[in-house]
């Protein structure tokens, strides 16, 4: 390929899907040449259908080659994790916040959150200084849920709200009665989701985790938990189709 | 200096003061010669006198040179603003929270967010990520303090409170209606203090911003507020005097 | 978590897959913590059942908690890649060699390529340096497929065979001519594949490319094609149940 | 804060110190987004008057937002340090330089060299690679200050001068014989100094260490040394007052 | 030097050899400040006579000064290669390939191999990856010729040639009936590789390899072996003079 | 390759040289595999005879092999400047400093810098900030040698010589005039040197630059200049040959 020949592309749907991530196309040929010109075409978010022009990319072709595989990859990432979280989030209604977990691809993070909010979804917090969670392990070295809760209380920042991870009932309660400003209810059944209900009585924000299913969300949405968690999102969110064409 | 001389030190406190930043002493020195052997005496958060001995380093002779002025430096810094700090915190008893603010020197935020730890007090929030603070220019681009309350409550995760700055009684009414979950209280005298206590009747958390000294503390303490919060804690601590000193 | 409590946890199969990676979870410790060890129990690209033990870790707790997420997320997408590798290999046989296409995860290529490997499949070039594929592309700007190979046997170093992208069977014969060591059989039919095979009398390194599924690699193979490439092992890998279980 | 709002603010002095540190502002909103514009109105090393207009920055307020805090943060280091070296060089007079030491903030030494410059101070070797400083631990290495001395002048480039620090007249005198360019008088008392000068008899750089106040400089100066070094210029210059205001 | 003076300057050849590297002058002084412009005369790969001009600078002249030196010595170092390589070259005729080794300078090998080609060279492989060469010692490993040539056949990508160090003619042949695609014949006498040459019959790349000099290249290439590796070529190449020259 | 195969090797001489940088042995096998044994058996700056035994390596065969082309590149350019710095020393005899100039391998400064002292040789400034040396550029822009010096000795810190190139004995004059400490002679005859001493008097350093040559060495050392800078210590020094040889 000779030094300074001049070429075009478009990037093209081949499936139905949730586009988003236009900005990593326009970075990543920012950093092979900043001479190529990248245009976007379909909007961020936009439901998109096969055959859909996505981006047209103009300029040196050797930049455009060196930038394609690159581009697509991100690119398709960014598009499989949205559209895997629209369809959670239209399952769960406007009532039910579907939220992603730490099961993000690693070096990727920015990008799955990214297309996590592209596709109706919110993020969990972005890493351990941005949210307090009280898991398990946690319990068991504080001594309680209840201490537990309230070390936090004590030390965390006050612009952050403290969550504890419960399995039963009891523990729900224990952590209410600390203070807990929310709590994350693990791998329980509607019947036990149904009481917690009962037991918060709207003091409490509640997220659901574990075995959450596209079925079972308009489930959960109908009980009156506020979030529920989908790691799948992020770690299972199987590629979707699409392909970069040179103009002749 | 000839490479293989031995030699030891003792870095010793020439006035009293808060002592923390001990594991700087150790990181300093292990990344210039991991041989040289760092002891700490003094313990972290500790009020110490003129002339205690602070921390036993010994090993290489030119590695125990070439460490020296930035353990110092640092370290120095550290014990600063413990100091500085410690005297706020007692200044403002049990009940009022002091916390610091995002000025702090360039480079050494982790360090300075440490020291204020070591020295009693509490962090704000320690990157734009971790907490959502709705200031002047955020209320003015969002039309009112409602309108960025509720973008806030909506946009946001849920790990995180929504404070927001308000600067008279009524932008504290228009947070409380629109959800936040605490205000930060700028600029106010006493008696303003003392009727936002009033509105706010225990339905969310007062920090005091703008004016805070020494001397103010009590005063805050007794009006009932939640946490006052002090740049000088970090931008205006003055230095503490030690030295290292090789024993002959 | 006090900082000095110690913990050992088991990482375990939850469903049935090719495991590999091992050395991922004791990189990962070995940079949270180096005194942390890790025990690793499965072999790398042994089948596994749900329920078998793969690795032990034992150490410092907050280590432990530190390195979980990263050292999980990363083995898991080894292992889904190795499992979905392992079934087309099985599917080809012993004489259709499995690679694996520039579909890689961003960030991940040395762990796909890897596990690519341990599920008995091959890679293709690793980078642009490590191979020469003459593309459409470069056809074009060469002006013919004669040109091209011609071209690249001049420049190329000796160390690297010239492959060349051809779409029917002029192609084919004209890239034979011009001397290519290898050709890429694009978006061929059987029929097609099978007069390529006639066309081509052993004189060259033959590779599918485009509607390589499980079901037809037998086909392939008994047609007499050398290799099929399969973007579906890195870029459409479903994930493998797997969780890290401290002990109590 | 909508993605694409402009505008506009001000840098202002909240009371008189001496300005410096310009194009820290540029280089941080030039790194945080190049299309900034930012204009700078008070001249480095300018003594500025409580409320003067400083800097003008205009372009994305998100831009604008986002490097407030460091741009102020940096400056008002850089300032802080120019007007407290101002003082010390007034005090001091023509004759006497008034020159910086190690002591400076890890991470910032070239903003506090440059602000020390700017408040008409001098700076000491800039690393150790720039002077040879002979120290009383060199000195008991060597053996004698002469022998250290002697060793230096053999292996030193011959760019730099070779200054020896000496603490009584003895030493002073083995380090003229020996051939040393520069002494450092350390913690000497004027008479000590007086006498110190009259045996240098104008053949060497006399160089005063420890002790040196503001009060004590004009002194200094009349006893004919010929350099302070002063570590609170950058381990102690408190705080200067500054903000940046948005334009309504 | 005042920091706005502009300036312009010229690199002139202070005796004949063969140029290239223009493009480090670009990049050096890109660095250094983007405003200033470089205007390549001389071409790459051209054959220059002392007092050829070869490009010239403008723009801020403290940004040509500290440039200056970097630009020079790296492209020094780049017609210093191409000079030598190509007077290999003109020995070695057309037929014969002249390659490069790993014996390149370090940090400086992409400079390096591209000044080899410049100078009419070829590159071996760049790195471990992209070729395979089977030495001495991966040889005793696999425990004969034979063993490691069928080893690397089976586990090299299809991309790669199977090249083989053989040091006699009975390795030679086992590498061919092993199936090896090139070899490299180390330290041969011409009688030697004549009787490879024979052996080989055209089925094999055959490479020379220890004691290639200018005065031996013609009677390499009678002898009908096709390339000569000449590690002299990176690790002897004298330098050549030429000068920066500030017009006045 | 196995990955758990021990071995040893050695790095021999295959010619006399001096030898240095056994140091940079030890760190490149460090960097590859902190358990490989390095056992320097040559010392630093030895003159050492063909056949030599220079280092004994032993630990995992493939970290030796990984390491090998990278320590004998580095180790072999090392030895190379300081066999050709041992040449230039000992025809300057022990009065005349050799010194070293900026023409050095970029990215190997340290090393070339390091191998010179080996050599006996004296390094010049090793950077811009370590010395200063004002060349016709700066005499051009301060309008003449005399107001140059006296500008450089104003702001310049007290550490630094003040060192001024001249080209005529009028400038050396106005140099000496204006308090410089040392002056660079430029492209002088030997003539014009011995007039240059004449007028320096001993109250100057003077350094000759420009057509050093081994031969001309002993009769600057007789003219009475102080030092001579030559560039080809770094620029032109030819390899030496060692090789790494696997125990059987």
């Amino acid at each position: 390929m000779p030094a300074d020949v001049q070429g075009a592309a478009r990037i093209m749907a081949k499936q139905a899907f949730v586009f988003c991530g236009g900005a990593i196309v326009e970075q990543v040929f920012a950093r092979v040449d900043p001479s190529v010109r990248v245009e976007l075409v379909a909007g961020e978010a936009e439901r998109v259908e096969r055959g859909r022009l996505l981006v047209r990319i103009a300029g040196n072709a050797r930049a455009l080659l060196a930038g394609e595989r690159v581009a697509l990859n991100l690119l398709g990432r960014a598009c499989a994790v949205a559209t895997l979280t629209r369809a959670h989030v239209d399952a769960a209604g406007p009532h039910l916040r579907v939220v992603d977990t730490r099961k993000t691809m690693p070096g990727l993070r920015a990008i799955d959150r990214y297309a996590v909010r592209c596709g109706g979804g919110h993020n969990h917090r972005n890493d351990l200084g941005a949210g307090v969670l009280i898991k398990e392990n946690h319990i068991r070295a504080a001594g309680s849920v209840g201490a537990a809760v309230r070390a936090a209380k004590q030390h965390a920042p006050h612009t952050l709200r403290i969550e504890c991870e419960v399995t039963n009932h009891a523990e729900l309660r224990e952590a209410m009665a600390a203070g807990a400003d929310a709590v994350l209810l693990d791998n329980m059944s509607d019947d036990e989701l149904r009481e917690a209900v009962a037991i918060a009585d709207g003091k409490l924000i509640l997220e659901v985790s574990g075995g959450v299913t596209l079925e079972r969300l308009p489930r959960l949405a109908s009980i009156g938990v506020h979030l529920a968690s989908v790691g799948a999102l992020t770690h299972s969110a199987p590629s979707v189709d699409m392909s970069m064409l040179f103009d002749v």
